[in-house]
């Protein structure tokens, strides 16, 4: 093919054509940007750009050293923007409020002492709402480890929540986030202002400071909240 | 400061403890990278590994042109890898199997002709249900346009999925995907071996070839499922 190709998705075409037509069939080698570039009659960062595209799309494993293979296994991949739950509220143009609903240093239960690997020390617990429009958003139950968030025992968190105080104060290198759907129980609902039973969405996240954890969260959502993301 | 830094990990700390310090505030510029490796006495390609460590958790903003400024209002990102529905069951250790429930040539809902934006087309309905050693795990709901999508009519769909068929035979450019939380319908609950108002997770994908529509599914999973990803 001689034609050049004016654009990096007019290249991100021809990759898919040529995948989904398996003239690059599932597991083999592609040939390199520098040749892909020469084929197309365009520049190695257009050819680039394209694969790159069709990687996060899943459909090319891409490695530094062994070059590009199409994928055996596509998998998509959608990038979560998860933001302080203020920023969120106030980028649907709603009015952000917060209160606590309870704080105390107490030992967890079990599983999060598990997940936290903290032993039997004693944790700060806190369970506050979040509202927009003064209308109850989120939940949030959280639990934070003194050991990786220094002066935390001396925050009431009564107007600043615990989650802009600990972006704000605490370093944090790592974690993982589980998302789910929960059947809300009578008190739940209660604070929610919604029916018992309600489908809420539900999202727990652990985060790390190296070895020590530093909090875990369970955010539970109002009914209809909807999380979204592009491919 | 002129000690040497061993390893990105360690120049990702210094650079958290700078942000949280305030050292670096909010806004504000921060040394370019050959500055930063000079200073930290490593390779600038330790110093980019850090930066682009604590970029993804949110707290820097980096822009290709004009610098890495710390973030006025951190975003975590998190990354979620969707693959098609028989690899996500088999990675769990289980067998997967499929059953075709429905499928029609049929005029879609407003709503869904509205998000395609197909007009008065007909387009392709399939309802089907994925199991993970015989038992329900996710209800598919799915349409499929023929524009999107050529020879799908000629699909039956009742051995092979249009999850697998649309992966390995259709063009994609681009697409959203939406995750909440939904109570389930009497017929839905029947379906999916649970109760009726059970908390289901639901994920809504819509992908595009350009700008044509290629379908819209919904998957509903059984009651206890999780989608995880780390930060």
């Amino acid at each position: 093919m001689t034609t050049a190709f004016r654009n990096w998705q007019a290249v991100q075409q021809e990759v898919l054509r040529r995948i989904h037509a398996r003239e690059w069939a599932p597991g083999n080698l592609i040939p390199n940007e520098a040749d892909l570039a020469a084929e197309f009659g365009c520049a190695r960062a257009t050819v680039n750009r394209a694969l790159r595209a069709v990687a996060e799309a899943g459909l090319l494993d891409r490695k530094r050293k062994a070059g590009t293979r199409v994928a055996l296994q596509p998998v998509a991949r959608a990038t979560l923007s998860i933001a302080v739950i203020r920023q969120e509220v106030e980028d649907k143009g709603a009015r952000y409020s917060y209160a606590l609903l309870e704080r105390a240093v107490v030992r967890p239960p079990a599983p999060v002492r598990a997940t936290l690997n903290t032993a039997d020390a004693a944790l700060l617990h806190v369970r506050a709402m979040h509202f927009a429009d003064g209308l109850p958003y989120a939940l949030e139950d959280r639990w934070i480890n003194p050991q990786g968030a220094p002066d935390v025992l001396d925050q009431p968190f009564d107007t600043t929540s615990a989650n802009e105080w600990l972006l704000e104060h605490t370093p944090y290198t790592g974690g993982d986030i589980a998302l789910s759907a929960h059947n809300a129980t009578h008190v739940e609902a209660q604070e929610l202002g919604c029916n018992e039973g309600a489908a809420l969405f539900a999202l727990t996240r652990n985060t790390w400071n190296g070895p020590v954890a530093v909090t875990r969260v369970r955010l539970l959502f109002a009914p209809g909240h909807t999380m979204q993301a592009d491919l």
